[in-house]
């Protein structure tokens, strides 16, 4: 273990060296949330499709138990059952409009986890900054469980677990628990637990702070321990599930799904579970007597149970849906924990935005009117009350709006109207409106992957640390 | 499919042209030995450990089931469930003898198999070519079903199915089924099936030629059908057994191995098998009831069952042992079949020599004497003493020696020396000797390996081929 040991301790310090100025040890965080003789008994695998760009190229790096999709490289790095998807990485001559301005792609778009550790994160490479078109990177970054780095190059920063940073470029930052950033540029933050922070510069700005004290029952990390909570505990319940699926090479469908629909291999279908037309059901989601009608997708470590889906539903990553109700068009974004009871579930109107890292975790029956803005921690119908919106009302804000722990400034309208089309997008990118021949999306194109797995030096100074490894067309 | 079919028929093509001297289209034979449809099917895989020198380069081939380890690049080929294991491949720096000179390696070793196609062929790289002494090579090659190509660069021929060449650099030939070729170097040669060929230029040499109408019912091969026979029926009628170990990624040990010796994870082992000290069994070996003695080894594609071998003993690559008792040092050569009854036992004396290519196929009991030099066909004890001499008295002849179908010229005591030798460095080489720190071999270096799968194309024009894939350390 002699390599991997001091891999490990090269990266702390090299984040360690990026947060000085935030007066910032991830030492004390690290040291208690990854065992690295865990870490060397797990395989690690990578996809092939002839749709994706492959170029692989794994050199120094500890991979263990993560998969690959699309053209990556991971140089220097331990990633721990980690989800690095790069299935809509931009393509040589490809033109992205930015701000007036038409910049043509000169490479194909790569994405490059470099002196990094990242423990169950998962990476999607849907990037928008445009300095970086060409490049997705990862450098000297440690990302803690169920972290997401959503189309964000992020340099020298950590993520605590749970965080999820989207569509934003990072450098030298500290992103506390369960906090969501979406604010394009960001650098030297030390950014709060529980943080949802949605900015558009220019445009507008909102910012949602949990109140700790609730939110350390869902989630609470500090020093020297593993993070804790019912989040963890509700993932960790469910572990045993995903064992089967990822110990057989080749493993039957657990169900018939139709042609247009797509069941990842490494999800896990429990009975009874209805897969409709267009859905998308990613790798390492688990789905259990549940209904998802045409169009929705549940994606990477999203968890839908006993619930309905009525169709065009996005789940999106690590999003938990149990004992609920959806309408069509619901929207519920990265990491919520929507939480009905059997006896009293949880009922969702159409066209409900439910902002990413929302808690709904409620004792009493509880119904969201259709085309509701949803963010916050919900227990019952009076913080429902202070942290929703109708759309329509929410779009007329012009200006400064307080509400509860939300505090919102700018243009309402552009709020609504860069989430309906980012909504849109996500099911277009799913192949939600697919209707045959037109509009393919991850649905129809995810349905064939070539799964291959790689396993780490069983032994020796090299033990838990791979070969370098090129896979290329 | 078009890319592999393009490929299966420029590989036809390329051998063909090698060929043409002898008038051979390879066409016929191949057209009904592989079926493209379900080599798209399988995954391959590779082994990593710290003892094997790792440089796989996978380029435009098809490697269905294949598995490979040690230094390795394949390049335009097809390789369906064969076997290339590089583990005693000579390093940069190694010091070769031959014939007087001394001859530095400059670089390390590497199999290279261009514009081939191999059909659950072996391959192992312990080559003796004073010429090509840094590259060991197959090229525009077709061989058939359990064919062995064992130290042997080859470049365009053909191998039956059951044939084997062995320590023998080989240019445009054709060898037939169950033949087995040792001779040093050979070119433009047809060699008819059933041949037993042993060759030292300038010391001696020994032929044994199969009667042609009862070798018929173990191996049979003619154009335009798949090759038929026993020897077939007994492998296919086993082939259920290997099915659930491909299957999953993670095998718990099926019965306790002794700290020294070392059990396959791809080997199928059934009750109740004994393994002793400093044993080896090879991946694909398949173990039934018996009882392997201390330093005994059961190398690839080798089938014992219901037999007792008392230690030392060579079974080598492809042999077959059934209701058989073995005493100890016996050696038994390739592709041997050796088949006892339950109530008449075949029982072997210590120091014998099976030759490779042997059938024993009795209906009443025998018993060989120790110390005996065994050949060809023998069903009773009449063909026992054709085919077969003490190596004692073996060792006496200097000449000219006819017996039966088998004919000897030159230095007995010569040929008696150098299968000793040989037989004393497989023992060494596969860790028999082990003492539990000195004599290390592949017993107690191949204990753990990571076994890595990787699939093709799963569709589009790709289907079938893999992407290139460099595995470097």
């Amino acid at each position: 273990m002699k390599e991997l040991l001091k891999l490990f301790e090269r990266i702390i310090q090299r984040v360690n060296i990026n947060l000085r100025e935030l007066h910032y040890d991830v030492t004390p965080y690290v040291s208690e949330m990854i065992r690295l003789d865990q870490v060397i008994k797990f395989y690690a695998f990578y996809g092939i499709t002839p749709n994706h760009p492959l170029n692989l190229q794994f050199r120094h790096s500890s991979l263990a138990g993560s998969y690959f999709l699309g053209k990556c490289r991971t140089t220097n790095s331990i990633l721990y059952k980690s989800d690095i998807r790069g299935d809509e990485l931009k393509k040589k001559e490809d033109i992205v409009h930015f701000n007036g301005h038409d910049i043509r792609i000169t490479k194909d778009e790569t994405i490059e986890i470099e002196d990094s550790i990242l423990i169950k994160t998962l990476v999607h490479n849907y990037s928008h900054d445009p300095e970086t078109l060409e490049k997705f990177f990862i450098t000297n970054t440690v990302s803690a469980q169920y972290a997401n780095i959503h189309g964000s190059p992020t340099d020298g920063s950590f993520l605590g677990p749970f965080a999820t940073v989207d569509l934003t470029t990072m450098c030298d930052c500290v992103i506390g628990a369960f906090s969501y950033i979406q604010a394009g540029e960001i650098s030297h933050l030390n950014i709060d637990p529980g943080t949802v922070w949605v900015r558009v510069p220019g445009v507008c700005n909102f910012v949602y702070r949990y109140p700790l004290e609730p939110l350390s029952q869902y989630i609470f990390f500090e020093q020297g321990r593993p993070p804790q909570g019912l989040l963890l505990d509700f993932v960790e319940d469910r572990k045993d599930a995903f064992q089967r699926i990822f110990e057989v090479v080749n493993l039957p469908p657990s169900i018939k799904v139709p042609s247009s629909a797509s069941l990842d291999r490494f999800a896990v279908v429990r009975p009874k579970t209805h897969i409709g037309e267009n859905v998308l059901v990613a790798q390492r989601a688990y789905l259990q007597n549940s209904w998802l009608g045409a169009g929705a997708n549940a994606q990477e470590n999203c968890y839908i149970i006993n619930s309905r889906l009525k169709g065009n539903n996005v789940t999106a990553h690590g999003a938990k849906i149990i004992e609920a109700e959806l309408e069509s068009n619901v929207f519920v974004g990265f990491n919520s924990f929507l939480h009905g009871r059997p006896s009293h579930r949880l009922k969702i109107g159409q066209d409900c935005i439910i902002m990413p890292h929302t808690i709904i975790d409620i004792k009493k029956p509880l119904s969201i009117p259709d085309g509701q803005l949803v963010w916050g921690l919900i227990t019952n119908e009076e913080d429902l009350a202070a942290n929703s919106m109708s759309l329509e009302e929410f779009a007329k804000i012009d200006g400064r709006h307080s509400q509860g722990a939300m505090l919102f400034e700018g243009s309402g309208a552009a709020f609504v109207n860069a989430f309906r089309a980012r909504i849109h997008h996500i099911l277009e990118a799913n192949g939600a409106f697919f209707d045959g021949v037109d509009n393919r999306g991850h649905a129809q194109r995810n349905q064939k992957i070539s799964f291959n797995t790689i396993q780490p030096y069983p032994e020796g100074d090299m033990v838990g640390l791979y070969p370098t490894i090129v896979i290329q067309p």
